[in-house]
């Protein structure tokens, strides 16, 4: 008799330590004897049956696993449709798992994916086949609901730190002659977490960025360029965070708003520039910006040891949730003390935690707007404490790996995701 | 009687390695019983009469100096005009050295610096004012002539190459529902180098990069196009890193030639959204771009040991040929062997260095410009190799320094310089 088998999906966008979970689940798993199967490209890799048999891969490649960024088995921006629009493709999920004998499902990912896992609960119970879905959270916006942080985010937080200290050490040095202001812009269309984390470049007052804007707070141009003609009188420079989803008082997101192409196409993703040119034409000041872009995700050389812990912590407990018998649940973090920083895994229900967004809290933005808070300092601070560097071989490059990826033989007949 | 004291100055764009070199200069000028004074701004403290007294910084403030980036006492953009057009700039310079008793001039820069640092040491002679005056390489963009490389650069070649591998990690997991082109946009407005240092990101064959834009190479939009779509085709994403220096065949750059802002101004600093919007409308790919800008230069905490060796041992021996009574020289990089990666330092006359280009060489782009050959990769390698993060303190973010810059009394009368 066959045991059972335990897929696990990755979803969405990927992080710098959601192969660390990746690392988890299935050093967890092997650990119990469980054969672990992973959805090539995430959930579309589970409906087309492409699974990839991780039994195949040594455990040299998934220790490397633990510190290599991206998505190892593939993700994917693929969203199910609700059960009544699209029946036939959860029935799907459930041959496949029925053929490939999968009694446990690990889905890897944000809102969507804890609500489209909590679906695959229900229908597996309606269609008599009893498989044990657990969500598994990840994701850099720091956006589910109930969990006290996202597995991902700390990550990011602690690139943007450093980065804005590093790049603000420099602007400083040449600001008496050359770059007045540096513009940095940062993930996070709807909500201001990364910008937030920024703030924590600065130790002491005065220190930057001393400008943060947050998709929370509508763009005043003129207050705006106040503040950073004010910042350079006062300290000779001035440092801004911009997150992506700036907008002005319309509504309108500003990166739209702005630049035009050869084409007169609107230019996409560039709040920097359009700030950046706003300063130069309003100020005179001499700028240069930044965006890093997927480089804040990935940087794995530069994770959070609390995130990488807690992105190994939820991926042992899912396991450990699954093969208990739960159900429709996820391991969220909860916070059990400030300082000393504590925290703790416990398993919460999808429900709760499914399509719920969690914002930044008001009280965590200065009343000026463009700071945060103790507040936002105390919650943010231990996210990005202690280090876990990947090892470097001989070459000066991360021992990052590629997968294997051998495919299980299938057993349906095809079937076509679409779009 | 005095014995004299030594200025340092940090001059032009900082690395993420000037800072060691200075605490070089200073703990070897220490050991050795000689005050150091540095140049607050770089030469436009030296005009200034704005002289930092070192002797007050605490060794632990020099320690931490070793691992902070951007310049710790301020660097300039401001090129001395010649001895004809502005002789008593160079009279001012001696006047200060004279009043400060300053008998050694270290000036840490690149090839303009090179150049003002022979100057002076010409007119110091000619005013009967005998100062020691050494040129200390530094250069993110590796184009000094006769030293090998520049301390600097191994350490943004790193960032560089470990950039894109991370990234193209995150693209490779995502790109078979989602962005399937990424654009890292790099520095060097007049050469290579940097772009170059992507392709070390390549371990094998296929590995991303796929495109390498270099400025020695006139862009060529449909062979360009046509080999992103070979390379999606291929391995079903496709990794470019662009020089902000590419140019079109009409010799214009990319980046100005593209994009206008709301105002209909050029906008500045931005190939990568030019190649981006041109894939997206041409080949209807999902694009993401990245542009680190300062990021690159300034990132610390991915140093490369090789570098940062290097940039402490120009700083010593800098200091050593000072002492011994050497002039208008400066310490180079000889490159002993590639296999074992083998260096010394060796003093090289100034009008060697000043004014002079190193170009990247032909030989080291491969014959259908879109790649590096064995040669580059046989160069560039060793000078990323090994790591010398920053400490880090308990809060997550690296114990980076700001010195206390206490400026020694001025004997002088107050000088302008101008603009």
């Amino acid at each position: 008799m066959s045991q059972g088998r335990l897929l696990y999906a990755q979803s969405g966008g990927v992080t710098a330590v959601i192969n660390t979970t990746a690392a988890a689940v299935i050093a967890t798993a092997r650990a119990r004897k469980v054969p672990v199967l992973a959805a090539k490209n995430g959930i579309i890799g589970a409906l087309r049956e492409e699974l990839i048999d991780t039994t195949k891969e040594s455990a040299a490649a998934i220790k490397a696993m633990r510190w290599t960024p991206g998505g190892a088995f593939g993700s994917c921006r693929y969203k199910l449709k609700s059960i009544e629009q699209n029946r036939a493709q959860y029935e799907r999920l459930i041959d496949v798992f029925k053929a490939h004998d999968i009694r446990w499902f690990l889905y890897n990912g944000g809102n969507d994916s804890a609500d489209t896992a909590l679906k695959i609960s229900q229908i597996g119970r309606e269609l008599g086949y009893a498989v044990n879905v657990i969500g598994v959270p990840k994701t850099v916006d720091n956006d589910l609901a109930v969990t006290d942080c996202c597995p991902g985010f700390g990550s990011v937080a602690k690139y943007t730190a450093v980065s804005v200290q590093e790049a603000s050490l420099d602007v400083e040095s040449m600001a008496a002659s050359s770059t007045k202001v540096f513009i940095i812009e940062v993930m996070g269309r709807h909500a201001g977490w990364i910008a937030a984390a920024g703030g924590l470049a600065a130790r002491n007052a005065g220190d930057p960025p001393h400008v943060i804007l947050f998709p929370e707070i509508a763009f005043d141009e003129a207050a705006f360029l106040a503040r950073v003609k004010a910042t350079v009188d006062k300290v000779g420079y001035c440092t801004v965070v911009a997150s992506e989803g700036l907008k002005n008082a319309a509504g309108e997101f500003l990166a739209e708003a702005g630049t035009r192409d050869a084409f007169g196409h609107a230019q996409l993703g560039g709040v920097a520039p359009v700030l950046a040119n706003l300063v130069k034409q309003k100020l005179g000041y001499k700028y240069h910006w930044a965006l890093p872009d997927y480089l804040q995700r990935s940087a794995r050389h530069i994770a959070s040891k609390t995130d990488a812990d807690q992105a190994w912590a939820v991926g042992k407990a899912a396991v450990e949730y699954a093969l208990a018998g739960k159900n429709a649940v996820m391991p969220v973090i909860v916070r059990t003390s400030d300082s000393p920083y504590r925290w703790k895994i416990e398993p919460a229900p999808l429900d709760k935690v499914a399509n719920h967004e969690k914002k930044l809290p008001k009280s965590f933005i200065t009343r000026d707007g463009y700071g945060i808070t103790a507040a936002a300092r105390r919650y943010l601070e231990p996210l990005i404490r202690g280090e876990d560097p990947p090892k470097y071989l001989k070459d000066g490059l991360p021992d990052y790996v590629r997968m294997k990826k051998a495919l299980v033989r299938k057993r349906l007949v095809a079937y076509s995701v679409g779009d």
